[in-house]
């Protein structure tokens, strides 16, 4: 409790652009931000007025940025669950708890969970050679794929964006891979017709809210645009989507939001990934939705009613902003361009230096017709991360 | 410029909510406000990362603040025009400038300027005696009101929220109100339906971008509601108001926002009032327009292209949360309470200790029906003032 307000103190772990957003967030409900960010440089630490620096596998540095905070909450899921656990069991209020958010740090105990909990997901196996991964694809051999390969492995811990995800087409990549020594899961390759995702936040009340399904669109494994709501999605397919989010965050006790990556193979959905936090697939609810995501968990966290989840225009599209090459005009120029060319694009910078691939911010624009929409965002993305449409 | 980001700094002078407010905009912008505030308990100064301490009749102290800054601006309009025009003169891009501020800071140069303008006023006159008073009251005299009181008396300089403003009666009164020596005009009161508000920002380059207009809801001199759009205006009264505020805006050479209050007397307009700044007949362009009056204030003193001004719903209603008397539910509690009653009920707090009367937040509601929106708005505001319904 802020003494000075009457109102509560949330700490969040890491001072990255979800942590900025999430500031932006706590002003409104009268709050300040806690920051504990690596770097009094961090996308956070430049905006927030509570910033303390220290890493978040230092025990004693998590303990002491704890005190005084009515909850504590991650911009990332690389906290230690010991560490989480230690926290929680000393009182602090703590969330997603160290039981919940292990699901998103390892992909193989999430694989396993899910698997246990009859959710669809890809066909999967954990591996540590390169016969069982040669196995597994001659097991999925059939009409589609006679050899089986191409088969997907992940690093069951510390992927992001693409980082940790390997196509495999035979025995030899499969031996390079298992060389490295990455603790490894394998899947099928999923022949999809699109990715989606549904975010929903949950309270310790027990609250459940779930976002419109929204479509992802990825490059090099990065997520570039999302489409909410997902264009031509049929009812029952997303009411299915969200009812499998709900059922996930209440079988995994989440304390906060949600964020389910699904594969839409045309017939049905399959998870692909979860994540425990602010999701660069709910961005667009910052305008796009009558709460945001970042005040949605905030919310959650406080054990506040959650807030209504409605499309705020029948169309919004988000585009992400990647730092391009660096030269050539400046951030503030491209801004003046962008703003000249779209008074109704809504930008979002991180404050970040631009470095090739880095998301450096996001546009949102929103609508009635999905296509002009889409087309509006992602020539104003393009606008700031090239400085030509 | 923010050497580690590319992108400018914009300082405001003032630590209250105005600020607050912009502080969450300028983080969008890939900017952090960088604030002057009397205390470190000022409702921007609990939230901002670069926050000085100073006081903004000190000339020296607004020197030091404004190094590094690409442009300074205001939250209020306290700030000596001499203080203004020397920065000014020594480069510092400050807006709105010396010229203009001054009609936003005082009442008699105000009415004289826009009597020479032409624009729509009250009649009125500058009084130093009771004489004079009670002279301009007989001139008034007229079929609606015999003995031409009451008339309205405005300190010159420094009222706001219904200070400095009294009725006045009769002689004695304006007798007594002489005799505290200060300095007033007096103008005939209006025999007005409602309370209107135009909102526009103007850039250096000169690009005007209006708002639209709004109807603003008093109660002891007190905003208290603002709809947006106003109800039932007719569409030529709606395009003369937001012409004559671009007008003013552009013969006062207005840099930043600019509200202009008006009484709506039912055949036309009369001006009330200016300010030349965020203002709170604006805050509901933070959910309720696509470019909220805090994010168009930074695109004007920076000379960006100004944002897209339009409703973001059919009907927007913003009620203001004023301090109830101490004592009783807390403010969080309340809150509690009003987001388990109303999820889609936008709420913004302004970190401030309750004192009656005092505005501690607002809450906005968007929907397509104006009269619904408003019950929803003025009980959420209710709550979170009175902790019931």
């Amino acid at each position: 409790m802020d003494t000075r307000t009457g109102l509560p103190v949330v700490g969040m772990v890491g001072g990255g652009q979800l942590a900025r957003m999430t500031h932006q967030a706590a002003i409104a409900l009268g709050q300040s931000l806690r920051v504990l960010a690596e770097s009094p440089d961090d996308s956070a630490s430049l905006v927030a007025a509570d910033v303390h620096i220290g890493t978040h596998t230092d025990l004693a540095a998590l303990r002491e940025f704890a005190k005084g905070c009515d909850a504590v909450t991650f911009d990332h899921e690389h906290v230690p669950t010991a560490h989480i656990a230690a926290l929680a069991a000393e009182g602090v209020k703590i969330y997603p708890g160290a039981n919940a958010i292990l699901y998103a740090q390892d992909k193989r105990q999430m694989r396993e969970r899910l698997s246990a909990l009859g959710a669809p997901v890809p066909r999967w196996r954990p591996v540590t050679t390169a016969a069982e991964i040669a196995d597994f694809a001659a097991g999925l051999a059939g009409a589609d794929s006679p050899a089986g390969w191409p088969v997907v492995a992940k690093a069951v811990r510390g992927g992001y964006d693409g980082r940790g995800v390997w196509m495999l087409d035979d025995l030899a990549a499969a031996e390079a891979l298992v060389a490295t020594g990455t603790e490894l899961i394998v899947e099928e390759r999923v022949p999809l017709r699109r990715e989606l995702a549904v975010l929903v936040a949950r309270s310790p009340f027990g609250q459940v809210a779930a976002y419109p399904v929204v479509e992802t669109v990825q490059r090099d494994g990065i997520c570039v645009e999302v489409l909410a709501p997902a264009p031509d999605l049929p009812e029952a397919l997303a009411v299915g989507a969200q009812q499998l989010a709900i059922d996930l965050a209440n079988a995994l006790g989440v304390v906060g939001l949600l964020a389910v990556e699904l594969f839409d193979t045309g017939t049905g959905v399959l998870v692909n990934e979860l994540a425990m936090r602010p999701h660069n697939s709910g961005h667009w609810t910052i305008e796009g939705a009558r709460t945001s995501q970042f005040e949605q968990h905030l919310r959650a966290v406080l054990d506040y009613p959650m807030g209504e989840t409605s499309l705020a225009a029948p169309a919004v599209v988000m585009a992400n902003v990647l730092g391009g090459e660096p030269g050539g005009m400046s951030i503030d120029e491209r801004l003046h361009h962008l703003f000249a060319a779209d008074p109704g694009a809504r930008v979002h910078l991180y404050g970040k230096q631009v470095r090739p691939g880095r998301k450096i911010g996001h546009v949102t624009v929103l609508g009635d017709d999905m296509a002009q929409v889409r087309v509006r965002a992602v020539r104003a993305a393009r606008w700031l991360q090239e400085g030509r449409q």
